[in-house]
């Protein structure tokens, strides 16, 4: 397997994974969990979305977080943005990277921005625009590439002209989101390669759902094919709004912990990354998905006093 | 990707997931799991095991199991036998495949087994000898094989001299098991090429554990190195002595649902597995880790009347 050494992973866990939280997490809580993630060495973090209130209620308190979070040098802070509005509030705001993008789907745009893929690419244009020139970063996402849950399978030529659309918005990093959990290892392999052949030069990223368990063998997949940018949640914060008892974002602590153990640098440290994973247990109270800071690491040894009934 | 186009997946739930439950199962419920099972399409299910009754009381009804269950023609049956006593008991109740093995760990084996590994051999060998002439099959199993939760790392040496045994016991098909979740895509292919390379004729099974959430991650690099044989447990069935809120086996529903989604053929009928998986809930009386039957298969489309807050 010939992989990149150095993988960037970015975390998205304040905003895409709070954001389908129901009651408002309070705006310290937020702060809590963002400034316990700058202190573990990922290069990027989501921390909010300048999205109407009414639409995302729980991103209310956008300029509030921006105001308040402890800025880490070298950590780049991250916002979603829907439109030209939210691109000037992101950038008054200080933010560093603007997310924007829109779904291969028409079902899923008009459903969720209730815009025609037309009309949000119109939006995605004008925060180009806004975003030139202000010195700070679009980062763009292809939402639903790998399936539409209400759709089924997408057409690659509907992938290929909006992630085509990104490119010449010159956005320097642009993610492949699997929305909803749809995508399989050959699927993330096949459409990377073909954008790959398409766009040499663009670096691509992956954002994936662990909706049905594929997130860490999708990930593998699209490591085998160079990507070496991927944005997930921490502890697995987030979910599934059309199955309330499905996982999301795939968790950020147990791919960091697969990518250490294949020897992939990260420049993350491990057990913070847990720490925060615990924290953000605390700040939703309840369990989350997060699989490492129940079982421990794999290098974590038990005392033999410890007897298991395992025959293999 | 180069990989098998037909894989086997042997179900072990009801071995290898209920040994870890605390409270006894009744024979009855046991049952109707192992028929639901049988009727899915699985090549082989692991419906025991012939321990002793102090050692494994889940497994105390092992003999009453196999006398009541309804065979499906094209079914194999199988059971974990520790022992020669435990292999005359196996094919006196009409068990078709006798899983045995060892871990590549002293630790693990003394803790476990209260034999060393040395005795543990000759007990296997006695096992190999009990099952030549008797029209069963002798599957093997080589435990902690990619790392033991007491000592950590296994000694490639360890490894080779317990594989090349039970290839001299002709076992047609041995199997690497991770039995705390230790493995990684690379640590998976680098054994499997090794083994493979020394016994190119040898048919070589993987029995991955999710632990860690890297499960159908190391399934995937076991694919890619050319491994067709897999076990797994319905619903996720089982968990980790070692700690109590992780998990166990892979799960069954949810690989057969990225094997088809690859399209590999299993002979498997996927739905009927859910529908197992859903009754293994019921039979142990909780939610279990699987989750495929949450989330739906990714080919079940949602109604465009079900809005959701997915940005991407």
């Amino acid at each position: 397997m010939s992989m990149p050494q150095r993988i960037e992973v970015s975390e998205v866990g304040p905003r895409d994974g709070l954001q389908i939280e129901a009651g408002f997490i309070p705006t310290e809580q937020k702060l809590r969990l963002i400034d316990a993630l700058s202190a573990t060495g990922l290069p990027r973090i989501e921390v909010t979305a300048f999205v109407h209130p009414k639409v995302v209620p729980q991103m209310a308190d956008a300029e509030a977080v921006l105001a308040a979070i402890g800025r880490r040098p070298g950590v780049r802070y991250g916002a979603f943005v829907p439109n030209a509005k939210g691109a000037e509030r992101a950038i008054a705001a200080g933010v560093d990277d603007l997310k924007a993008g829109m779904a291969a789907s028409d079902s899923f745009n008009e459903l969720n921005t209730k815009m025609t893929t037309e009309q949000g690419m119109r939006a995605i244009a004008e925060i180009g625009q806004a975003v030139r020139g202000s010195g700070r970063q679009l980062v763009g996402v292809v939402a639903t590439a790998f399936g539409c849950p209400y759709e089924g399978p997408v057409a690659l030529d509907r992938v290929l002209a909006l992630f085509g659309q990104l490119v010449e918005l010159e956005a320097p990093l642009i993610y492949l989101a699997d929305t909803t959990g749809m995508a399989d290892p050959i699927g993330i392999q096949t459409l990377v390669s073909q954008l790959q052949a398409r766009w040499p030069a663009q670096r691509i990223g992956l954002h994936l759902h662990n909706t049905r368990g594929l997130g860490l063998a999708n990930a593998l997949a699209g490591l085998q094919v160079g990507v070496a940018d991927f944005e997930s949640s921490v502890g697995g914060l987030g979910g599934c709004p059309f199955a309330p008892r499905a996982v999301g974002n795939i968790c950020s602590e147990d791919f960091v912990h697969m990518l250490h153990a294949m020897g992939l640098a990260t420049g993350i440290d491990l057990d913070a990354l847990i720490g925060a994973a615990r924290l953000a247990q605390e700040v939703v109270g309840r369990t989350l998905p997060g699989m490492v800071m129940k079982a421990g690491k794999a290098s974590e040894l038990h005392p033999k006093g410890v007897k298991a009934i395992k025959l293999d």
